[in-house]
């Protein structure tokens, strides 16, 4: 299934949903919703990352790695109750990155020493038989993991679903290399059918019951070195799990490089949008739609919000809306950019940039010939105090300045 | 295997090869390397990169992904010949791509219509039972993949060497995810252990007769829907392949964002080395040494190579030697700057900028109030006009000026 449009994925204010027609769009519109919950597994120390900071705490543009996971989760309204198990020595890094990136829905529980013991926690902070337990049992838990950040709400309904019905679900993808199977002096003893292999991903999802009991009867050994919950399912609660195709963008971020592609698919979804805001002097307004021409024609992909002119701030006010990044603002020869001061200061009141840094681009036309030095670089002073001032708001700013009289209009 | 330091995967020249000490290395020095080519199929057409470039061809810092390929395996001076397989529409684009990059050793081949009726046309161009064959029949073939690009020496060698032992080997890393076999209802039917199984990855090798044969004796099924050249040689040719764990550079480039990794990794592997180039004015040379201080403090695991002063451009001529792709070059008053010109000419005519960006920062001590405007403009107007000239030959050149009074010395 083809996940949502760029433009769909894009993430709204944090903690907010931007999602309903969810249930809708899976081709069930009777259906309820049951309630569901979130178990994230956080308490790895990134050994294969080979950097000292435990990968999903990793910054990817100065922001957590996991803060995106949230978001992810976040977006999605019918997920009540989001549990990230961390180790007890990241429990204040974690509760700091709550807090910065306003996340709501979250609970912490305390990791185990491996990866089951701190589903299991987390599990335990769900099933309301433990004292103090702040949090409804859910009937249906999804398990992801926190270094995953790009799961789409659509692969999240499906396995939910699927997993009301069947008990368990999870995500599986086609192998990219061929599995073989070694025998015991290091030699290829069979190499596996791909046709019939997958690769287990995540997310999974089970019927709360289901999962906790299965995790309530394992052994100390699975506990310590079982990799699969889907296995457990079966296992101990005789569950078969269905499996569900998910997209390539369920990939699991795992070695250093994986920080970097992680960041190039951020990069390109919040490069998606450029919105520009022009005075309204008439020639300001000429060259700012002839500089819209020219954007339309050399970024193919990417949308132009159409010139938004500010009229006393009204119409900037809006533009915030559709969750753009990118401004460019057409300034005439005023050298304190009212347009611009309007635009910045509705952005810091927004809690747009929390999430993602906000480019905004101010084009300032100057006359050369008739403005006085003086005043020019008083212009130029202003921008690079403000660029400063601003960017402590995650809020980069750049002046480009265009001699008036060499333009041929 | 730890694969060797990073100053070590170094690029040299393309096409010269760096190695020598391998086999030494490998803990035979007794032992006779076999003669042995390489066959990398490249008729891919790249579908799951979700881009129109087949992903061989993808453009990394400007140079074709599998350009980066294949130095990784001319750098290896026991690979006699490089048999590349790509279709016939590529096949223009595939010479532009040796002579650009200066490849040597490298020969062209049709690729099939499948991955394995590729490799068999590369290998039949080494098979000498052809008319026309230009190419000698090695003991040892090397099969790799185009898309990837970090392959170190000795995984090559390992391969080829027990290819020789055992008659096939292959590398292999620990699987990422679990691996589980689905039943016909598209329900988990039992997942794998992990422990036993493993990723067949590339590089394999092969006697040569063991894989050709296999090749000349296998199915059509075979050749349109087999992935595994290791299957075929314990099918057809009774052969049991040797396994060999890899590193994890050993990754495919199998999606866009993969592209992102990749100029990642390859950015780092360049910046670890600055060097210094300081005029011998005596002022010069003591502000030089107190900025390669603090570059040292600040650039933890970058390499500074000790401030190589000129004296009539000998030692300039000797820094090209260790592969160095950055330099900070400390200028005095002069306005012609005669040691970066002379480092300028120096790395043109080498063939360091063919196959990597290089990046020269001019760092030119100002004496503001006694040097006339007209100097300083004109100064100013030769670094731009100068990089502008070198930038056509990939040599990055960016300016510093620095106002000489104001510094404390």
């Amino acid at each position: 299934m083809e996940p949502g449009a760029a433009g769909d994925s894009r993430p709204a204010k944090p903690g907010p949903c931007v999602s309903g027609a969810a249930l809708a769009a899976s081709g069930e519109p009777g259906r309820r919703m049951p309630t569901v919950a979130a178990v994230l597994p956080a308490g790895g120390c990134g050994e294969r990352m080979g950097v000292g900071t435990p990968k999903q705490f990793c910054p990817i543009l100065e922001r957590p790695l996991i803060s995106y996971t949230l978001q992810a989760l976040e977006r999605v309204c019918w997920i009540k109750d989001i549990v990230v198990a961390v180790t007890a020595e990241n429990m204040g890094v974690m509760e700091r990155i709550v807090q910065k990136y306003q996340h709501t829905r979250v609970s912490l529980a305390e990791a185990g020493v491996t990866r089951h013991r701190s589903i299991f926690n987390g599990l335990k902070a769900l099933a309301e038989d433990e004292p103090g337990c702040k949090l409804s049992k859910p009937q249906v838990v999804i398990i992801h993991d926190a270094v995953r950040p790009f799961v789409e709400e659509d692969i999240l309904l499906q396995v939910a679903l699927a997993a009301e019905e069947h008990g368990a679900a999870g995500a599986i993808r086609p192998l990219v290399s061929t599995v073989i199977s070694a025998s015991a002096d290091g030699c290829l003893d069979h190499s596996l059918e791909r046709a019939t292999h997958r690769a287990s991903e995540m997310p999974q999802a089970f019927l709360f019951d289901v999962i906790y009991e299965a995790y309530q009867q394992c052994s100390d050994y699975d506990l310590e070195f079982g990799t699969e919950c889907l296995q457990l399912a079966l296992k101990y609660s005789d569950t078969k799990a269905k499996l569900v195709e998910g997209s390539p963008d369920l990939w699991k971020v795992t070695y250093k490089r994986d920080l970097s592609a992680a960041e190039s698919i951020i990069k390109e979804r919040i490069s998606q949008e450029i919105c520009m805001v022009m005075d309204t002097k008439e020639d300001t307004e000429r060259v700012g739609y002839l500089l819209e021409e020219v954007l339309k024609k050399e970024l193919n992909n990417v949308k132009i919000v159409s010139g938004v002119r500010s009229h006393g701030g009204r119409d900037i006010q809006q533009i915030t809306l559709p969750q753009c990044y990118n401004f460019v603002c057409v300034n005439g020869a005023a050298s304190d950019f009212p347009e611009t001061q309007q635009l910045l200061s509705v952005l810091e009141q927004s809690s747009l940039s929390i999430l993602y840094p906000v480019v905004v681009v101010l084009v300032y036309f100057l006359d050369f010939k008739s403005v006085p030095l003086g005043q020019k670089m008083e212009s130029l002073m202003w921008i690079r105090e403000f660029a400063k001032e601003v960017k402590k708001r995650n809020i980069l700013l750049c002046g480009l300045l265009i001699c008036y009289p060499q333009i041929v209009l």
